[in-house]
């Protein structure tokens, strides 16, 4: 069968456009998941991770499958039926985590805050009274539903102080803004390749600290899965042996290993100020024409938009349909609650530039 | 960081060699995971595996992450806490059945062949007298760690009278050798892309039949995994509104689509007779030097040869890689409990051509 995909303008909330040097990577040769070249190549890529979260973890690596599987990677590592753990929840994915957390037979205390807020700090203390000593407390970092930019510092001296560990979902905050996971005293963390680093969606870069790899050894119960069993994989991805565990996904890495290196060769700092950037051009742009953000300017996310349309828009799946055949450029519908009534529009890495800005702006006028 | 793989002939046991229409499909400009030019080509895969595995199962869809996790998406989503199964084991993928099953709190009876022999009916039959109504009953179609094929038919009808159902591992078989799934009865199968099919490794297609999904919609417990729950993923692959469950892994897809459109063009039955054909003609000129097979003729997988070296041969894994660092040819090492005393030689899919068992059969002449 034959299928020539549409050249896509991607502005919704991954996949975002991703670099040429990318897209050939991938059309590399095929080399053994066992071979010494691909192992080098694997160390590069680790090291590269590192660099990205700004953290000299040694248990830092790729879990072959995308960012939610990131997600159940800590959890199904870190805890064990019985367990307590505190969950944040300000949008869909803080959600997603506490129905993991819950399939693996841990008790959640849930931290609820309205969709497009963050959660304060007196929520979490208030949460540490109910349960003093949670195995862990989670927070997404950049929740990809709301575009809400979560403050971590704070929260993480008071997840310490109580002896817990601090998850985080970077999924879309990963090499777009300031992440800093030795800083910041992060635990455990996990994101994708399909946001800010712009390679294609299919793999989870995880990073775990010293004190979460000594919560993985004395584990009472064996992990419930196999195919995310830390025990497991790091002898793969970071043994001496580089022992099978499941074959990996060679040519994905390839375009990871492309796309980190793009990355490095702009700078981290350099990123997060692009994007900043064309943020606030576009915000501009949306404003003028009646769009309306849902997150206050202190905690909003520049490279995921979440927007409310101009009054006068009835349909925004009509709209959205306009631009995606009309003009070939994709924004992101609003998901669970937010469902037919926001967009999400990504400018992330290759997406994030002026002419990204341009191209959607023009679209609307012509078509509003 | 620069990287530049080196250009491999890959005869070991996955990933096989890539036709270059695979590799340059993943060169294709990304779009969106729900957009409908991709969701549409997910249609034309899914009918393509449907055609690859010979059956109509409505659930049939390819899991975004490599072969393993399609053995523990079967698992998962067919078995709870307390239920008892059945799993064959002759060689390393059996074993791995056999500890997934058990982290999904099953009650596991083993049926022991030594490694290279398959599973007598007969020994399936002893178990179901004393395991009389298993949840299931799994068996590897053909073990890549040992090369041998298992028949399926009369173990099929056994299971069935049973009550069960039969769950089949065909990571190596698919696309190489005859596998019939809805002639065969198998209610639950997955496989991998980087065997016989010759895409690149990273995504397991599966299959579940109208019995495996009644069991499914009859659990009582929620499937310990998120990421693999199929009462989630369907709904993406096969609902209606196709919701969002996880970013697919859209370049991977395209490769997949691409591979599997190649063989659709070939034709199921010629491919199955290449692997045959060229499997003679590696097999003359193996034991003309003087290797031996492990598994006996009847038995014997013709994609994957496993195969005992010459005497003289003290040293298997220098001569491996002299094959790799002088000819770039890739076979595969012995696994478990046949690591450093076989080899595993690939002729699948893009691999199995005469040349590539000339080339393996001079430079062998050129280093022994």
């Amino acid at each position: 069968m034959k299928f020539n995909p549409p050249t896509r303008i991607l502005m919704g909330p991954g996949p975002s456009d991703a670099h040429p040097r990318v897209l050939n990577a991938m059309a590399r040769p095929l080399i053994g998941h066992l071979d010494p070249a691909f192992v080098n190549m694997m160390d590069d890529v680790k090291s590269m991770v590192q660099k990205g979260f700004i953290t000299k973890n040694n248990l830092t690596f790729v879990v072959s499958a995308p960012g939610s599987a990131g997600m159940e990677t800590c959890l199904v590592n870190l805890l064990e039926p019985g367990d307590e753990c505190i969950i944040c929840i300000n949008g869909v994915f803080g959600g997603r985590m506490v129905n993991i957390a819950e399939r693996c037979g841990a008790k959640v205390h849930k931290v609820e805050t309205p969709w497009g807020e963050v959660t304060k700090v007196a929520q979490v203390k208030k949460a540490l009274k109910a349960c003093p000593k949670p195995k862990l407390v989670a927070l997404v970092h950049a929740e990809t539903s709301t575009g809400a930019l979560q403050p971590l510092e704070k929260i993480s001296d008071l997840v310490h102080n109580a002896g817990s560990l601090l998850m985080v979902d970077a999924v879309t905050s990963f090499c777009g803004v300031p992440l800093m996971v030795d800083k910041w005293n992060i635990d455990a963390i996990y994101t994708g390749t399909q946001k800010c680093l712009s390679a294609p969606p299919g793999l989870s870069p995880v990073s775990f600290s010293k004190r979460a790899v000594k919560v993985l050894e004395n584990r009472k119960t064996p992990v419930q899965s196999w195919f995310l069993d830390l025990n497991l994989v790091k002898n793969y991805w970071a043994g001496a042996k580089r022992a099978y565990h499941h074959t990996a996904p060679v040519s994905s890495i390839y375009a990871l290993h492309e796309a980190l290196s793009l990355v490095m060769e702009e700078g981290l700092e350099k990123r997060w100020k692009r994007h900043q950037e064309v943020h606030k051009y576009l915000k501009k742009n949306l404003e003028a024409m009646g769009f309306s953000f849902i997150v206050k300017p202190a905690n909003r996310l520049p490279n995921l938009n979440a927007v409310q349309l101009p009054k006068g828009i009835k349909n925004e799946a009509k709209v959205r349909s306009q631009l995606l055949n009309d003009f070939n450029i994709e924004v992101g519908g609003g998901l669970g609650a937010f469902a037919g009534k926001i967009w999400r529009v990504g400018i992330m890495g290759e997406s994030c530039t002026y002419n990204h800005v341009n191209a959607l702006t023009g679209a609307l006028k012509q078509i509003l």
